[in-house]
């Protein structure tokens, strides 16, 4: 329990409320790409990338705004790490929509969709636990939780793998095809830092 | 020179004994499944699970107390990294076990058992050099001898992705066991990275 | 504005132009190997491999100082975090080299050469940036250029990914040179967060 010398800064927290808003955004049109025609895709993989110059801003305003004030509502460090971390999950899953549209993928594997799933599901809990950040309370059930889906993916994502190498022939194909679903494994990974982050902060705290 | 308040807590260096030695076992798994046939390595690798999954508690207790004690025997970061990238080289030999396992790989070139025994040389040196982190003392032959193996362990990668690009004729095959080949380097450049850590750690002390 | 006890230890500011310009040496002979004739690369790897080790101790020699003193001139965490930055696209460099004598590369695509030529544009305003680093005076124009290239860069990267993938037919050369075009766009993100730590450097004395 340390002393504060002025009232907690809420604007942390509306940022990071704000990010987190942009990566349910983001899941949503990469969940939108992957029932689109190739058509639909490229207006799409645009969309996200407005999305994403969104994102950059808010993470800017951020750090922006850790360099120019003395009191923070946690340490400046995790701050950062938080807008980077949230940063980077917007970042792969724009990553993904991009490879699906530049590498023209005919037919993503069906697990693809359960993945992106647990994307979504992620990407919810993470927006309704940033403004728990202000009281520190009820967090554990978020990073409990983020963990179990974590898990999840990864038992997914080594399924898809395996699938991937007995189903493809073509060599090309299976890179294309592996590079997509790696990506997408580096997103769910990304969330689990953010929750780690957020596991951290919150124990200094108690 | 710093002060110190309070005697060092000497718990630190017990967990990070605990962890390296998990390493330990890990790299010892790993050398065991690559003699093993198919039936045998899936044993082995679930056995690896577990062994990871005790080594995620050790660095769980490690930023649990790090997070609810106000002195620590080095800088808090420090900790903070040593616990981490301990287990990222568990990670990444957890990986390596599971994509032998996933991947059905018949034979895996030979000099892959070369970069194993690197490996395990790292493992032990990283192991008995944990407890040295209380006095600070003989650590400059652990990281300068960590440095020389991870050079070593180096040339061994790039002559082991040469062989591969020249005996591979199937582009599938090349990709899974380039995979591997590069997991495994991941490994030896996390030793290195715990090394550098040791080393900034000890400077500091210094 | 903090209080400064001393006067400004200006070495860091000699030993960041130092490294940088390590670093434009490295991205000269990156675009002389792309020149060269298959005997020619070799030698030319060969002296990337002495200019890493220059670079490896200027790196070293900041790091040792750190470690070593009390005050300096910007937060010790974006002092080590500028070293190793500089260091890695370094890294990332001597990587593309050696991978294209390794692969035995034939013919890499003509917009390789354009990758290279915003590097050494990034080269040379990262290297004419650090000296500035000691009045923080006209730095936004370096990191906003650096911002600028970085995002051409990666229009440059997705082409030519796309480019190798029409017109690649065999799938083992195109993971070797998917491998190498993939490490030069590692380069261009190294030049980015060199240019991200100077920006926050800069902001936190404003």
């Amino acid at each position: 329990m340390r002393l504060r010398l002025t009232p907690r800064d809420t604007t942390y927290f509306d940022l990071f409320t704000t990010l987190a808003g942009h990566v349910v955004t983001g899941v949503g049109l990469l969940a939108e790409l992957l029932g689109a025609d190739k058509a639909g895709r490229e207006e799409i993989a645009a969309r996200f990338v407005e999305a994403e110059h969104d994102a950059d801003g808010v993470a800017h305003d951020i750090t922006k705004r850790l360099n120019q004030t003395f009191v923070t509502p946690f340490d400046r460090d995790d701050i950062y790490g938080l807008a980077n971390a949230l940063d980077d999950v917007i970042d792969a899953m724009e990553e993904a929509c991009d490879l699906i549209v530049l590498y023209r993928i005919e037919q993503l594997p069906s697990r693809v969709s359960e993945v992106v799933q647990v994307l979504q599901r992620c990407a919810e809990l993470t927006h309704e636990a940033m403004p728990r950040l202000r009281t520190m309370e009820e967090l554990s059930e978020y990073w409990m939780e983020i963990h179990r889906l974590e898990n999840q993916a990864d038992r997914l994502h080594r399924k898809l793998l395996a699938q991937l190498f007995d189903d493809t022939t073509d060599a090309i194909t299976l890179i294309k095809l592996k590079e997509i679903v790696d990506v997408l494994e580096d997103a769910c990974d990304g969330f689990e830092r953010v929750a780690t982050l957020v596991e951290t902060i919150a124990l200094k705290e108690s």
